[in-house]
């Protein structure tokens, strides 16, 4: 059985992708809209962590829609959901894609799918939805991530990662100014996986 | 890193343990009130799944209060989610008991705790809770199941299982006769391990 797994160079779909191996052939996905170079970010720690990986460019309206929310809105929430509503929505007419995965952990907020939402991608493309990480607290998946990942952490307008919010605040900027950012998307902390560690490794760093 | 799975003999918690072992040290924990030979039921199936086996007996008052519980409300959920917290804060409380986890899945209503219950077992006892399977559907719970085990499924009554329900229904038996339980319980179906497949094994019957 093979599983996509959507990916972004974080601890926390890079864990899911880790906790899959064993039990499917993995793939990661990293979306990308193409205004920074996201993909290959994601691909080079994909290779990291060795698994394949591929890049899918949905329909840059998504991205627009997304934006026009979070203007609107004046926070994340809605637009970062509708973006990934909609990727998943894209990745699952692709063929050969039957099982779905990303890292939403129990205490995420976004991005999150409601359960009607789930139900219903479920039931209209016949694929399976899966959160491995969704009956994990955060100190249980902060235990595992140091077992197995080498990871940084830093403010997210520093971190370069590859995902949603990555082009959402680029396409903010460009549009209105890095202030404009500063006022939507509050300050947090995001991860970048370094290296993946095999188990009993010891930890040096 | 040793988890502590909450154990059955059902297809949900044979699978949650499955999908730890290859992170964790998996021990399977079994929970009897001793009016039924539920822990050497747990205890064969678990020799088959291969991971070692305990039996807890939490304090007999556990189940004279589920009993109580559900005797005035007419339905068993809040007498079975009972049993489950208390269950999981006994396990938090004993020696080497850090990681529990159950075989609880996305669409699971009964046994389920509460997001602030689970978070205050956390915090007052220092152990993580997880639930692997709650990021998964049924279908993708069924697929799982499909590849790794050998399953037989009958309506509750039929199947000797070593769960909450098993013994509450017991009790409710020897105070009131087998007429009371299907007043009170919903007829539905249960699963019991036959035996694990090995990745790759043919299916055969």
């Amino acid at each position: 059985m093979q599983v996509s797994v959507l990916f972004s160079g974080g601890k926390d779909s890079s864990l899911c992708a880790i906790l899959l191996e064993p039990f499917f052939e993995v793939e990661l996905v990293t979306c990308s809209f193409s205004l920074l170079p996201v993909g290959e970010v994601a691909a080079e720690t994909a290779e990291k962590l060795g698994f394949p990986h591929r890049v899918i460019e949905p329909d840059m309206g998504i991205l627009e829609k997304a934006y026009c929310t979070i203007m609107e809105d004046g926070f994340p929430k809605n637009a970062i959901n509708f973006i990934h509503r909609n990727v998943i929505e894209y990745l699952a007419t692709q063929e050969g894609v039957s099982f779905i995965a990303d890292g939403i952990r129990r205490d995420d907020r976004v991005p999150l799918l409601g359960m009607p939402e789930v139900r219903s991608i479920e039931d209209r493309f016949g694929v399976h939805y899966m959160c491995p990480l969704k009956g994990l607290g955060r100190a249980a998946v902060n235990e595992l991530v140091k077992e197995y990942l080498l990871i940084e952490e830093d403010l997210s307008e520093n971190i370069l990662k590859a995902d949603y919010e990555t082009e959402l605040r680029e396409l903010i900027a460009r549009r209105h100014g890095h202030g404009k950012i500063r006022e939507i998307f509050p300050v947090h902390v995001q991860s970048h996986v370094i290296e993946r560690r095999k188990k009993g490794q010891k930890i040096t760093t």
